[in-house]
């Protein structure tokens, strides 16, 4: 298994499981379930890491995430409900403060989907109402702020202790067709920025001791991504013309990603990748995740 | 001093203090310094309240306010320095990690300013260096986070633990003539919203257990002041007209303010008033007042 | 009549109606016609000016006035089908080739009323479709363009030669309960920062060749309001302990407009007056326009 | 030569001149300068497309294009100055009324540069003032308002009548290298939205009857271009183990570029590569060529 080391980055489990397709049976610790909702033309994937082996093989954290895939604008309204039916899912019974948390740069158009869909939520946590309340805020980025992100929303935790929080990021994702159509939903937390750098701070139950669940769209893919998608595209084409024993054939997969690395890192490790019309898409995802999320604690529409 | 008691609302200490200006002598409580310094054009006064009685007197904190007017744009670089000296003076010695907060509404132009300073800042407290550093957040207003604004920056300041903060709001003034060209700096903190609503938690020292330096822009007056000007205009154009023994001509101070508060507050109390140009004045005063800031702080420019 | 000739500006065919409540019987050269739609819980208004005589007092072009008055979020699904009714009915047979133009600044929230609207159309210009089809621009105001912005559109309105115009901008109402309640159709046009300045262009069927048909949300009462009001309510107030000879009771209507003026224009000319929550009322009703149009035009929703 | 045809677009005459850099001598009908400033750290580039050959050649238009590379932030007034010059230098003598044109959607970060520019610009056109003025217009992307963009700038500029057009925009970079560091100034005008779709109308001299002058800044590369440094990269590493003969060694710069095309167009056609701060870049360099232009119309800070 240890030839998958060198993966790509993903912020989507299903892309993560995805890399042992090839192999026959089960993944230990890991369970997948796939349907199709046939209304909405929504595929749903169900990935549960259940252990720490499973975390270990898929570099994921234990828990439940959740992968609708479909042209959210075709079937608007069926697919809203079904991310309402997750998004109850996923928060746990009797939650009634809930602090809502858009991660990313709103300067950014691809980062922006969070605060975008933080600013559609309507906002009831400052009303004295029965039932559940929502409370909402965009930190901004690092670069911005100065500060990291999880250490910004741990302290407002502690001082206002939401009993969920829900928080909304832009991801990146490995395959380029994802962009713009999927919605990851896990109740697993985030780790703000980890696209872009590492060793952060996530935002999770053990850092902050309260449930959180994190609703993710994949808005970029990586510059390894477009490296590794030539590099076998380039082999795919050459090998028809090769000799047997040519270098480029006798290369496994592990020697592929170890050369997609050694090239992307250096040239490509501070750009990414997105769609021309992504400023249309982080509009328009912000605000049907947010109804959504609407939907799903106030009860309308249904 | 009673018949004072109904006055319009000012955030501006040095108009708080301009009610007693008809009576002789000293306020009990309140220290007054004027001057002009001539190569920024530029009028400075500087109101020390001293003690509780002086407080209570002028319903302002303990502590000291310093107001700028003039035109900044015409003498930018003069203004600037003094600017930057005033602030470089409120803040405590040694103070090195600095938490900048624009208080306001992003999307409210009038509001805005707070919000337009932070961004224009040099945020540093990434970095590992050497010297004073700057962190800055936009926390947005109740109605935006469900949340008061003051405990979102009470949670950020016990989990970041800065030596000072610096913030940065939008005020209401009770002059026209001030909005634009005015700008008002104190050691006493801020509340908030104090245009807005009321009974609010307050940004201070005692609050935060940090020194609080607050940097405020006066960009609206409310209907009282055109309700309380229209109210002058009207007695001194009718007065000409007038029997000695009119009832407009006996009204003393205190009964015209209780009539303009009878008249304004029901019909005029959720509205505000500012200049037609004040989208070019606040992102003017962000950038200037930034530049300050950065000046202040780096010691760049001087 | 020319007791009214000091009135306050308004934007609104309706409020400049409204001056004439008082008189016995008709004013000549306009008509007028109310009626509610329950299900909407909706006031409409419908004044036609019919002539020369009409228009002259009324100070308004000749043609037709209708304005919605509810409280649109309340029963949107229901406001949505009347106003989407009437905008088809203004917008004459046979026009295929729609563009809609969003007046106003859009960095001032109280004007950006025309530029969201713009921003949420469904814009079809530039497909190749069958039936009508939707261009839009948000050209922005004199002070950032430098340029008037009738001469812009008139400009774009040669090159690409469309069949009618729809004009979206914020007005200038004399009441302050209509500000974020109240829509205005109309097909004589607009003239661009009317409320602002004078002796501007204006876009209308004479100066285009085409069809303008304007909608326009009430955003802003000019200060003069304020000072109309106040002096109303002073006079109210102080004439129940007037002698009967007082100076006030004897002011006429002429002469308390003439007061007015004179007080407030020196005063408040520069200076516009809007509700604290200005910002999600534009948001709110540059959708919920937007809606009405895209419903209107590719008839969906009904 | 024609083995270059299949070229990686670029919109910098530079990089379309390096193509060209392996070869012995000069190319016909294009002349070629570099230096180095000094002061300002700077490389400056002069590229002039003398004739239809060059042109051809080239595949970009006759005239002038000078490229200034630099750190811009590290010696800014240095380089203002430089391109203060060499904006005037591209005027017309005699030109009074500018009209700046500020291409790009500003909702797509990478491509903000232009609106961002324009919005920083001193505009004086609707001020009766001696000496030369500036006015502008943002006017969007062709998604945005269903037009093309050329043509509202036609119509603008036909019902206007400037002396000259400055236009402003994102360009495409060929190098990851030249993104954020780079600044092209050019007289032969430029194509809206050259680097995203084809076939559209420039806005130049022949067009417009008006001279043209645009200034870019590369923002983004496309998907190809990472393809082709990976290529480059992929063959650089195996051609040290392979035969002599193998399929790779023997591949030429033309096969090269057919392999990269077959394989980036149908997989990153619809896709840009950015860098991660380009919200930070864009801004500065909005500001900062907006101050060239400023400096260089109404001669300030010289």
């Amino acid at each position: 298994m240890n030839e998958r080391q060198y993966e790509i980055h993903t912020d989507l489990a299903l892309e993560a499981r995805e890399r042992f397709e090839g192999d026959a049976g089960e993944i230990p610790g890991v369970s997948l379930e796939e349907w199709y909702e046939e209304q909405a033309r929504m595929k749903v994937t169900r990935v549960d890491v259940l252990d720490e082996q499973g975390a270990s093989l898929m570099r994921k954290e234990i828990g439940t995430y959740i992968t609708l895939e479909a042209d959210f604008r075709d079937y608007e309204e069926a697919c809203q409900k079904i991310l309402a039916h997750w998004i109850r899912s996923l928060l746990p019974e009797g939650s009634r403060k809930i602090l809502a948390v858009g991660l990313g740069n709103k300067e950014l158009t691809a980062d922006s989907f969070g605060p975008i869909a933080v600013s559609h939520l309507w906002i009831t946590g400052h009303l004295a109402e029965e039932g559940m309340s929502v409370s909402g805020i965009s930190p901004g980025v690092m670069a911005q702020t100065g500060m990291e992100t999880a250490r910004i929303v741990e302290g407002i935790v502690r001082q206002m202790r939401p009993d969920a929080l829900l928080v909304m990021d832009s991801l990146a994702a490995r395959s380029t067709e994802r962009l713009g159509r999927t919605i990851q939903l896990t109740d697993t937390g985030i780790c703000p920025g980890s696209g872009v750098g590492n060793h952060r701070r996530g935002l999770n139950r053990r850092t902050l001791g309260i449930p959180v669940i994190a609703i993710g769209v994949p808005t970029v893919v990586g510059g390894a991504t477009i490296a590794r998608d030539t590099l076998e595209g380039v082999l795919s084409l050459l090998c028809k013309q090769c000799e047997e024993d040519s270098v480029l054939k006798k290369m496994n997969s592990t020697e592929r990603e170890m050369l997609v690395r050694q090239i992307a890192e250096p040239r490509f490790g501070a750009l990414y990748v997105t769609p021309k019309d992504i400023d249309e898409t982080v509009l328009h995802l912000g605000a049907f995740v947010a109804d959504g999320i609407n939907t799903a604690i106030y009860g309308y529409l249904l």
